[in-house]
């Protein structure tokens, strides 16, 4: 047995078994491996930011990690943009980067560089392997490290001498302390008086209550004190729809997360970030928190939140029973196309336990409330802010829902698709059942917003970099060079027959909606 | 005055009047102040790896640096890849990278990352930006870094609002001191009793010296001296064809490289690396200079390298004449088409004048062999093994070349291109002479040669792994979809007939040769 053979049977042996990649010669030791270890899915990417955000994606859907392989520094930086989204979502990620045998990098060949300045800037945990030795236990080291709480990117460096050198064979799973144990009483009882203040409050939650139960318990809480249930503003994987507890997300747009937050004396934070303005503008406050509000930290983000939100709940005599969502659906919509009648179809006609893989930017702000009462489902956002996530996270949550029968829906802005385009012929390699929406405005929207936000005053050079058409960019023909089956609507009737007929057609397909340039 | 308008006035006084960018909200007071210095030329890319080999290819062929200017940590990720290659070839970049508002960094907003960290890997010369009032200096400063001999990336990153304030005015240029002057007496000594010792010798050259008059010199010492002429493997930019001095390339396959320095008693290197294996190869030597052969420095890839050839041409009585290149071109071929046959067809129709971008890899190894004897013309080779290289460089080529008639020519593999597709929109928006050449073979084909290489035994899944069939990409479909007309050929006459017209057809465009999987 090799390095390589140990390193993927440590994998495997750890409950990893699903590698996104896109190798080059100095792991071509690994490749080979994969024959040996017929456990392991390879999945190959045409292009690394395409592999990274598949493995986020199908970590936030099944919630275990994938390993990604990639090919030295320069293809560890073409992944690193999904990387830092894998980040901040506090996705676990176990990120292999092959590199030059040890003994050749004394030789400053072509491909040399600085592989750990690069991954530093990502990783929660990094290594260099050395030693064949030792590599299955540096594996089930990073994939223990990649899911501690709230979960991390851990980057093994991997040269290729590790894996082409004699090895003694797979390491076992490291045992499976996540975070930190228990709840802070302190904290609880700090944050339960401010509830029973009966001054206004909040509760800002994220992570792990996201989903069903913490939703229910959070809204518990909150209905229970008379205080407001908001969540972060771009949580990696949310449970939302008819029969769960709705929340409110903060707004992106600073002005607006400020009339969120307008009045509070209490704000208790619970595994989500402090809020802070996404960007700075000129003149305006950072900081969202109104002035004299009090901040009651109950719980970190690598805490055990549910564990924090039922202490909380017990505090102040919450049962866990709360209100939840209705179940409605907008009609479908006809006439014009519109950022809005593509989201009301999408509304009309989401299937239930389907996936959004949201990157609609401004084109999709229509979404969230069109979807509020369809059945329940799952809602994915960009939580690093690095455009390009959308089609390589709902690849990998094609795969992780692949024979379920569920549906992957890809709400993709045009400009932002253009990033990672190169998803599409993974999910046809890999038939997944995803459907990717292009909202194709002809312009970096968001931009033309935030230039005015800003301060900026555009002539015709400022606009023009900004604008996306001429060309225009034809979507069809795109994914069809992909090997992805695509359509193109122009009017809303064109649009709901499209989308339906895509939701119900076995493996990925593409709808482009072309929509006018402003809300 | 503002930092953003004092930044781009120096760009464009200092003679950096091109800037490739794909900004975001950071970045709009610097694509807002575009519109107050009309000479600068802004060329958007919708990635940001089109953005940064385009500056790579517009100094190769210009000789001049262009600015680039990415949007914080992700966007330098996704520039990464092309910035490495630069960094090889020793390209001058003036490399901006947005970051939040100075003030903002301690909020750790989602975008935040450790851009420094990220951009060390690449950069000669670095500089974060703190005050507007000095932003204008740190840009001068920038650009001679990046033109410091041989050249390099300078990264100047750029806190949003040292855009927004206020700043006195643009600087002034720099002194022009690029490097250290004068030549190595002791060397060039050694290098002479070298060549004159009458064993086998070579000399080495890169740099500099692959253009007309560093050819013709070091031609002509070779001849004088009977040493064999060799140069690096993969110069950033050549003079070559006919009535030019001929100069073998040292082989990428370290086999076929120590065939070429076999039996070598002296080596003269002159600009260029030392020789050593691209990739490291169980059981196979890293350094390919023969064991006891003299290797003599007679200049680093910073010094002169003009002025050192031609001390050593005076030290051995080499007078600057040298046999040129005659001139020939390849029969139009007829029959199969394939990597033989489209490489022919190169040779046959190059236009006097043309840049080529190589980026053929395995298909191409016929190219510089069947245009050898065309007619004069330019030749750009992938410096720094970072694939997906070849359409962002020809793209900046065109930019340098537009209006003088000259036409680019992409020589691109498949997978390859698939990294940086995006590269084509561009070209169609800026309305470029650049035609790109796919060679179609539906493989990693490189990767399947280096499997045997590495000795490592491949089974079904690890060749799924290589095989970039399943789905085919249609590149006539993809080069729609961006912008950029394109027809596919599949026999010889086909290409031929294509590629012909192609070449007088003003614009970009694009010919697909569908070629066979093996050479």
């Amino acid at each position: 047995m090799n390095g390589a053979q140990a390193l993927i049977r440590t994998l495997v042996n750890c409950g990893v078994d699903t590698c996104f990649m896109n190798p080059g010669t100095s792991e071509m030791h690994f490749v080979a491996a994969l024959d040996d270890v017929p456990e392991m899915h390879s999945v190959l990417a045409l292009f690394e930011g395409v592999a990274t955000g598949a493995a986020d994606g199908y970590a936030r859907v099944s919630g275990k990690p994938a390993a990604v392989l990639l090919h030295l520094g320069p293809g560890l930086g073409n992944g690193l943009a999904n990387l830092h989204n894998a980040r901040r979502g506090h996705t676990p990620v176990v990120n292999i980067v092959g590199d030059h045998a040890t003994y050749h990098a004394q030789y400053d060949a072509p491909l040399q560089s600085d592989i750990a300045s690069i991954a530093s800037a990502v990783s929660g945990w990094m290594h260099s392997a050395t030693d064949a030795t030792e590599v299955a236990g540096d594996a089930a080291a990073a994939i223990h490290a990649s899911m501690q709480r709230p979960g991390q990117v851990a980057t093994l460096i991997l040269p290729a001498d590790v894996c082409w050198n004699d090895a003694p064979g797979p390491a076992e799973q490291i045992g499976t302390g996540r975070g930190p144990e228990g709840v802070d009483a302190a904290a609880v009882a700090a944050a339960a008086d401010a509830l029973r203040s009966g001054e206004p409050a909040a509760i800002l939650i994220g992570g792990a209550l996201m989903r069903t139960d913490g939703l229910r318990w959070s809204a518990s809480v909150a209905e229970t004190t008379g205080a407001k249930l908001l969540s972060e503003t771009f949580p990696a994987i949310m449970d939302r729809g008819a029969g769960i507890a709705p929340v409110e997300r903060l707004a992106y747009l600073a002005e607006f997360a400020q009339m969120q937050l307008d009045g509070l004396r209490h704000l208790i934070v619970v595994g989500a970030a402090h809020p802070v303005s996404f960007f700075a503008y000129p003149g305006k406050a950072s900081d969202l928190v109104p002035e004299g509000c009090n901040v009651v930290s109950l719980a970190a983000e690598d805490a055990d939140l549910l564990a924090a939100m039922a202490a909380l709940a017990e505090a102040v005599g919450a049962d866990g029973t709360c209100t939840v969502q209705g179940s409605f659906r907008p009609e479908r919509p006809t006439g014009a196309l519109t950022a809005q009648t593509v989201c009301e179809a999408l509304g009309a006609l989401l299937p239930e336990g389907a996936v959004v893989a949201d990157e609609g930017n401004t084109a999709g702000l229509f979404a969230p409330g069109a979807t509020a009462g369809a059945p329940a489902h799952e809602w994915m956002c960009l939580t690093g802010g690095s455009i390009g996530y959308g089609m390589p996270v709902a690849t990998g949550a094609g795969i992780a829902v692949k024979g379920t029968g569920r549906r992957v829906v890809n709400l993709q802005a045009d400009g932002s698709a253009l990033y990672t385009l190169q998803s599409l012929w993974t999910q046809a390699r890999e038939e997944l059942d995803v459907t990717t929406i292009i909202l194709n405005n002809s312009s970096y929207a968001v931009l033309n917003m935030e230039l005015a936000r800003v301060g900026a005053e555009p002539g015709p050079k400022a606009l023009e970099m900004l604008d996306i058409s001429r060309p225009d960019l034809d979507f069809v023909a795109l994914s069809k060079g992909m090997g992805v089956p695509a359509t193109r609507a122009t009017t809303a009737e064109e649009f709901v027959a499209q989308l339906e007929a895509a939701l119900s057609t076995p493996g990925p397909n593409l709808v482009e909606a072309v929509i006018p340039s402003t809300l």
